[in-house]
């Protein structure tokens, strides 16, 4: 299939455009395309006539230049016809956003396989029906939600494609914004009457902007076999996460009326998905966190599983050490040897408060140094894989500067490390200082330890010849 | 144990003020007070002299005033000789702040034993060693930290003590902040060597501004037991969430060396605080969950675990069936009249495109009128206990005014309902509508359902006579 006209369109139809309604999703994604978008933008409605002094045409074919993609937001029953239309224009691809079709069985089901049949006689690429479509800036953007009532995140490496545009716009795009993910490209599939989850996989692992691979599936159907499948030959290079929807039996019923959705068993999912080498996120928040370590440290499983925590706090410690044992992470006491070297590295101030064991305490009183030196150590240790930094900026003595200097250590031992800064606006120095030098921040140690079982997973799945890691 | 004059000292002590290291703890602790609270502050050094133009005693016997409570930040074996002069100069009570006693083992554990028969001897009231002691605004704070490097959260009904200091700043100053939750008083009880959980507890419940109380507790001790014993006859009046840290060998071997504490098996633990009525909060976040909800919905607890999840989006509803479905709620299918009910009371534009069935799809098309009748239905039916309302603020029909209009609703029925609304600052207007009229905003549908979760405890706990919720 080719879906170059989807991701690169130059010129694009909205197809359904209101003449008096302001908020009709064709208007809506008619504006922010022809506003914020590079793409060529053109009106469509039966009617035809001027909205705001410029030309609405009555059919795709009226339009006066070759359309690549038409976005499709017109009632059911209409679908059909403009499809027909489109055809005879040569319009490459079509984003059916509209609902009515397999979602409601019978008579929806039937449309939908008209659609496909005549999108396939006439080589039109189908995305949907009863979807948002695709977001590919900064060309086009199809999901028909007001740009300033939502956030999009920066451009970055990871590719996203949902069953469900509601999950992607919020627990995609929203957590991604808010947590600094960037992505190249989204789509929402709906019912995924022509392109699946397969189909953007093979697409996905083609584009040189993309280096990480995140879907959101709702139980298991002929595509999802196949994507799981096709990715087995993938995961050793480009790391794929999925998150899966309707896991419960009252999940799958919703799902069902959903997207036509087909149930499946969770369990046996999750166990192909190992298989195959897929990172399970098993929470919203886990999708987040697995796919912000995965654009910092791209390919750094984890074979031991051995970690260090350090920390400016004792009950920190407590808490990491809880959630890391949880995650079948090691944080193994360091020898009394060890302790005795990181003691006499740190100032004088905090050497007889401070703990050594691992988790590491520095108490309130540290300073950056002792961040640095401490971090420097551990890091320098065979068997300690990765580190997690508890970093408190409420202790008097630490610094914005910290993560700077930190990541000067991590760069010199090509380690992960991930910081944990508390979710404040006013500490968002101290977090600048953690990213723009290849440390990531998380705002829950929960996140902290997700992102290093992120890693862990890694390492399983890639068959570690060193398989240390407790199942 | 006479507590008054830890949290109502009219005047305090700090003792440890240095003359040239302004970020000393002691430095800290008197300067916000001295600032920032309404009691009046002195600050001690054996060497005496000024600071900044204002006297700093040689001992506290030399304030020409009575002190109710001293604040002891100096090195641990000094801290014996400071108390001794605390009680020839009749202080009530002490607070203190320094390490080195029963976490150190040894002769710290004698160190401390001397300073308990002291306090005992003198009636002088102790918290801690080893701790951040005492927030109670607007008379005193004690908590080391500089004030501009934290966040405290606004004065509610929430008392909150804890073994671990650092656990509350971080995870409960902070995250009560974030989330609007307000707190009467919070104590950091450290060693514990005096004043227990047990001791706070029967402090707490004689406050008139408590309503609900919370503990992080980091294992099992005589203390701890007592507490949970004495809790059983406070629960059904005044709800209690604990948190307990040091569930895992690694997370237990942590808190040995921080606060001294005894481990306990968990799951026995966890036993005993569910048949006092204790909500144990088995992560971080639900420690916040259980604490909002409760501060809103005070004692509501749910029977039948039925609920209602109204939204605006398919992917939505089926995360939120998933979700609370795992945590033994029940969004059972409405019944085909009910539907149709349903379907009649909204707009002609959403009728053929919603879904009725529970979880309520209303579309992206939903104006706030549609949310409004919808949930003022959903309430009304008697085995209905409580809904989730999942606001999503990017569909172009909701206004920010959605939020009050359901306060209404809720107000008519006085059953709980939270809402859902994304983690975006741009929503806030949307939030504060929630909020101002008496429901509770969450930023993950995780949290809302948590919440849900707290009122089944709360039910099940009770010996509800009507024990429908799934175990």
């Amino acid at each position: 299939l080719d879906l170059s006209k989807i991701f690169n369109p130059e010129r694009i139809a909205v197809v359904g455009v209101s003449m008096t309604n302001q908020f009709h999703p064709a208007n809506i994604i008619y504006n922010k395309n022809f506003y914020g978008y590079d793409c060529e933008t053109y009106g469509v409605n039966p009617k035809g006539g001027e909205l705001e002094h410029r030309p609405i045409y009555r059919s795709v074919g009226e339009i006066p230049a070759k359309v690549d993609l038409a976005v499709v937001a017109v009632k059911a029953h209409q679908v059909m016809d403009v499809a027909r239309d489109c055809a005879a224009a040569h319009v490459g691809a079509l984003v059916v956003i509209s609902g009515g079709f397999a979602e409601m069985g019978g008579g929806g089901l039937a449309l939908q396989n008209d659609l496909v049949e005549l999108c396939q006689a006439n080589s039109m690429t189908l995305i949907g029906p009863n979807c948002f479509g695709v977001y590919s800036p900064p060309l086009v953007d199809t999901f028909f939600l007001p740009p300033e009532r939502t956030v999009t995140p920066r451009k970055g490496d990871i590719a996203v494609a949902s069953q469900s545009g509601a999950f992607l716009v919020d627990q995609v795009m929203t957590s991604f914004y808010e947590a600094g993910v960037g992505i190249s490209v989204a789509v929402s599939m709906g019912n995924k009457a022509m392109v699946d989850e397969e189909c953007l996989l093979q697409h996905f692992i083609d584009r040189t902007d993309t280096r990480c691979i995140c879907f959101y599936i709702e139980g298991l159907d002929p595509g999802v076999r196949k994507f799981i499948d096709s990715a087995r030959q993938v995961t050793a290079q480009t790391p794929i996460v999925v998150y899966m929807g309707g896991k419960t039996e009252r999940g799958q019923a919703a799902a069902r009326s959903h997207t036509a959705a087909l149930a499946g068993n969770h369990d046996m999912i999750a166990g192909a998905l190992r298989q195959s080498g897929i990172l399970e996120a098993e929470t919203e928040r886990e999708v987040t966190s697995f796919c912000k370590i995965l654009s910092f440290y791209h390919h750094r499983p984890l074979r031991q599983c051995n970690i260090a925590v350090l920390s400016s706090s004792g009950g920190h410690g407590v808490l990491a050490s809880d959630l890391a044992s949880q995650a079948s992470l090691n944080v193994a006491e360091l020898s009394a040897d060890r302790q005795q070297k990181l003691r006499e590295l740190v100032e004088p101030a905090i050497r007889d408060i401070a703990s050594f064991g691992n988790p590491i305490d520095l108490t309130g009183s540290a300073t950056d140094q002792d961040f640095e030196r401490s971090l420097d150590y551990l890091l320098a240790q065979d068997d300690i894989e990765a580190a997690l930094v508890l970093t408190l900026p409420y202790t008097p003595m630490l610094t914005s500067f910290v993560g700077t200097r930190l990541g000067q250590v991590v760069k010199r031992h090509d380690k992960p490390v991930v910081a944990y800064v508390p979710n404040l606006a006013k500490y968002g120095m101290v977090l600048e200082g953690f990213e723009l030098n290849g440390i990531p921040v998380v705002h829950s140690i929960e996140d902290g330890v997700q992102m290093m079982k992120a890693l862990r997973l890694l390492g399983l799945y890639a068959g570690g010849e060193d398989p240390g890691c407790p199942r």
